[in-house]
């Protein structure tokens, strides 16, 4: 009658993505990845696993509920975060892809991404320091001088010190062509910052001694709009004799409030003040107002990792329902005449199982799309070829606004489900799945909200160079339906994709064309609808490409079989259910539907 | 830049709702109705408005922030709702539709049901407790004996006792034919009762002296299954001699556990044991055996009263989010090209005005079938004559799983773009967008999760009676169209919304007949999709007799004109985004596609 303990996410899922579906051990034939196999692939795999499970998870429910406390000046964290970092840091989440050179293991983002996936499952806001902190080291290794490198690289990799995000202002939200911090030359070398910052993740803390900010700010003269905008590393307390002599001091950066956030309750978002004295030092990170480009580097690996962030929720939550439902006894099956006959569990409910298969469909296809997305960046990276490494780019450009997106917003319908499935006990907080409702809502607001990737997704990536990505993508959908075929996966199915995947085409180039009659309110109108047209085609190519290794699973007797007809189960679910939508989403998008865009003001 | 005062509602659109779309004062030409008129309507209507706006709204945000407390066996409630919960029922809230002869106002349901949605988009957890009370001294006026009537039905339609409905037990849940609680025959005349019931909501509190359970048990001897559950009057406090004699003495109903609800945290959710020391008097209210008919007078009223709460719910965020995206600037329209012109509010910004459409149709869709199914309940229980009132009850038992159901899970994803218009502060409890999301969830659970609204409404309501209901609303249908046709709306909505309700009647008769063949499985497999499928047609009725009435407010220079464009923007959505959906929702209840049919529990 014990449910029993939540996996997380499924082992043999993750198994099945990176050795069935996407082979990933290939990447170990290229030099960057030589000292790798599937052996160093599933040791790193097991310690996540193991370590999310027996360590991260406990502490999940505590840390939601004592979040962060605001006083005097500093924010004080859970303590059960600080007992957790450390460990983490061991494990080689900060650096398992970075180059030796810089203390990294060279490990595919495949693996990486997969196995921080457990970790992200257990608990998302411990994750949050760690992938900040990352995104900042590697933004100073990608663009900072040695200095930079020597004094903030080094220790955000090791951990010691953490990094954030300072991008967002109070008065500019998701418009950084606003940013209005300002940072004035010194003699010295360095600048001097002020400015108020609100959002900041992890912006302040007692976890370890400093935290650096990579921040947006205005070179004094610089020209107005996007292109005046720097990026600056200003960090909490800075060397007393820079760059590194002395002990720290403060470097007049401030907590200005705290926002009571509804989910991610570990990870403190703060307003800061920077520079309120005068005296706030910072370090310009590249070259003067080429801050955007440089800051996109953190921001596309920030939305990728979101993407993993909502695969993980959805997943952690849709094991505890499927446990739950394992068990729960309620009702009888339909027709069952014998009122006294004892109650069957819950799961023995079309409707039940329905919920927990559509969960299943977006939960595996969420991170199926996360890891292909993953392998994507290796191969943009560390592909032999220049021809290879661009294809893999252009794909990844073209896939980051779905990855983010996909997961976040149907894994908010599918941690609705899990709290559903739940009944009356999935309303109350002495059960998880509201918590995991809760924290997945961020996921289409930040790093760029859902708006803003539909805007990236058709006003740039899809029409880039006139259509290359969407035509490798095109490419890759056809391998895809081609290895279905000789698996033997039913027909229809590749067919249907060929079609919606050959519908996107039509939708983008009848959109385009609006564009470049300098229509551009009319091309972007549907941008919304478009994206999720476009997610369910990439999705169902997701299923394709998982329904045709089940089938070669199942033809290899490999084990067990029941997980393969579980996966061809899901994936008929989303060709019979999901994929017919299409239809009637391009018909919107090229119809040019224009009740939004004659919509007043004063009409609501 | 500051945001106007939330109205809760759109006064002029309830004002359309009542005068121009469904002409409510036709009602008043009936005998039960003869003492009302616009005016009254308009002096209820605006009595309730303004208590909602000025006393019970701000009495929402620290009600949410202080829950419940159970100590020493009671339990106590914020002290805000014992000052807002005699001026309501001093309004009329418990009795307005009930007859003089027990103290009420005769007031048509569809205009007490409006006036209430006010009241609910202000606080939700307030109005529970007098939902719960009138539904309890309805069913005692319907089936209790005089008795019953003088001690109970009397005081609790006078506000001073509250009810509630005990019905869930913990092992049963949404099965009621597993109900164990038990009763037992004295020569007294009473029962003792003996039993434990969870999630009662107001189950015990500080406010009255005393709450009255009308609680679900076996008497001895009873049947087993649904056909031995009977319905008791369970008090808290009993009188010392029956009926009416002596002080009220403890009844033995204890209160064994409170469940930390997410949302609607003024009104308690317990559970509680009766006659854990055998002393537990309950009072038979209606026939032995005959419990659950008697059970569903309230639960089909609590059906409806669930779909005007999220209905409400869903309003209350809209008109929160409508008021900031008018007055927070952000970014510019596309195109521009100066970094330095001002930056303009969020709503002239085309996804953010597809956020507050889509919020639109469907807050003000969800109220006019609210408002609609309010109306037929009016005439099924008032009108002249038997076939009216016959044809009034088949539509209302046909519209009522449609209108608990459609709100509530649309609702729920209007509530979430609520929170996503205020970007990242609607992530955050200083926004109050997060607790309305919170209150929104419950809907879909409770009075009969949204599996077993599908499955009523297939299952029972859509093929009773050879599908009488089903053409009764088409005929509906039919008188819509011939309105909006006369008005001069686009020709081409009636088409489709005619042709989507065809659709609906082929789908109903092709599962009719898996039904009749015997294959229940097969025709209820798709319960969920067919109750999506229907819903979207009968919303769309709702926004074509809308536009119907808009036209007609236009063609007669009723004011404002802004209004009437803004109805038929949002009928134009709902029209080319929504309705083109029932295709592929069609297709699949009709194809019987069975991926979670064949799903088994080891597969997942």
């Amino acid at each position: 009658m014990t449910a029993p303990q939540n996996p997380l996410l499924n082992d043999r899922d993750v198994d099945f993505l990176l050795y069935e579906v996407l082979d990933a051990p290939r990447l170990c034939a290229l030099p960057y990845f030589a000292d790798h196999a599937r052996e160093t692939f599933d040791l790193y795999l097991q310690s996540c696993r193991r370590f999310a499970r027996e360590v991260l998870f406990p502490t999940y429910r505590p840390v939601d509920a004592s979040p962060p406390r605001f006083e005097q000046g500093g924010v004080t964290v859970h303590p059960a975060l600080k007992q957790v970092l450390r460990p983490m840091v061991d494990l080689g989440v900060l650096t398992a892809p970075r180059p030796a050179a810089v203390g990294g293991q060279q490990l595919p983002l495949v693996v990486a991404t997969l196995a921080g996936a457990y970790l992200m499952a257990a608990n998302l806001s411990a994750c949050g320091y760690l992938g900040l902190t990352t995104g900042a080291a590697h933004l100073i290794e990608t663009f900072g001088d040695d200095t930079l490198k020597a004094t903030f690289m080094t220790r955000l990799y090791a951990g010691e010190w953490t990094g954030t995000m300072a991008l967002t202002e109070p008065q500019a939200g998701s418009s950084l062509a606003d940013v209005q911090a300002r940072a004035a030359t010194t003699a010295a070398g360095h600048y001097l910052v002020r400015g108020s910052k609100i959002f900041i993740s992890g912006g302040d803390h007692d976890l370890t001694e400093n935290i650096v900010h990579l921040t947006l700010a205005r070179i004094e003269g610089a020209p107005p709009g996007i292109k005046g905008v720097s990026l600056f590393a200003v960090p909490k307390r800075r060397p007393e004799r820079w760059p590194d002599g002395g002990r720290l001091v403060p470097n007049d950066v401030e907590v200005a409030g705290m926002i009571h956030k509804i989910g991610w309750r570990g990870l403190p978002s703060l307003a800061m003040s920077f520079g309120e004295k005068g005296d706030c030092h910072g370090y310009l990170v590249g070259k003067p107002h080429q801050g955007i480009a440089a800051m996109f580097q953190m921001m596309n690996e920030a939305r990728i990792m979101v993407g993993a962030n909502a695969a993980a929720t959805a997943s952690v939550a849709y094991q505890e329902a499927l446990g739950y439902a394992l068990v729960r006894p309620q009702g009888r099956r339909l027709g069952a005449r014998d009122p006294e006959a004892p109650q069957v569990p819950i799961v023995e409910h079309a409707d039940v199982r329905r919920m927990l298969l559509r969960q299943k469909a977006i939960v595996e296809g969420s991170l199926a799309l996360v890891a292909t997305t993953a392998l994507l960046a290796d191969l943009a990276a560390h592909a032999a070829d220049a021809e290879e490494r661009e294809r893999a780019q252009r794909l990844l450009d073209l896939l980051t606004p779905i990855t983010k997106t996909f997961p976040a917003e149907k894994g908010f319908e599918s941690n609705a489900l899990a709290l559903q499935v739940h009944g009356g006990y999935g309303y109350s907080s002495e059960y998880l799945p509201e918590a995991w409702l809760r924290d997945q809502k961020l996921n289409t607001i930040h790093e760029g909200t859902t708006g803003i990737q539909g805007l990236d997704l058709l006003g740039r990536k899809a029409v880039a160079g006139g259509g290359a990505a969407l035509m490798a993508l095109g490419a890759e959908i056809q391998r895809a339906i081609g290895r279905a075929q000789r698996a033997g996966v039913e027909p229809a199915w590749g067919e249907r994709l060929g079609a919606a995947m050959a519908l996107v085409g039509d939708v983008t180039a009848h959109l385009a064309e609006a564009g470049m009659r300098g229509d551009v309110e009319r091309m972007l109108r549907h941008s919304a609808d478009y994206l999720e047209l476009a997610s369910t085609v990439v999705v169902a190519w997701q299923w394709l490409a998982m329904a045709a290794a089940a089938r070669e699973g199942l033809a290899a007797g490999a084990s067990p079989a029941v997980f393969y007809e579980g996966k061809l189960c899901a994936a008929q679910y989303w060709f019979s259910t999901e994929l017919p939508r299409v239809e009637a989403l391009a018909a919107l998008c090229r119809s040019g539907e224009d009740s939004y865009a004659r919509m007043r003001p004063e009409w609501f």
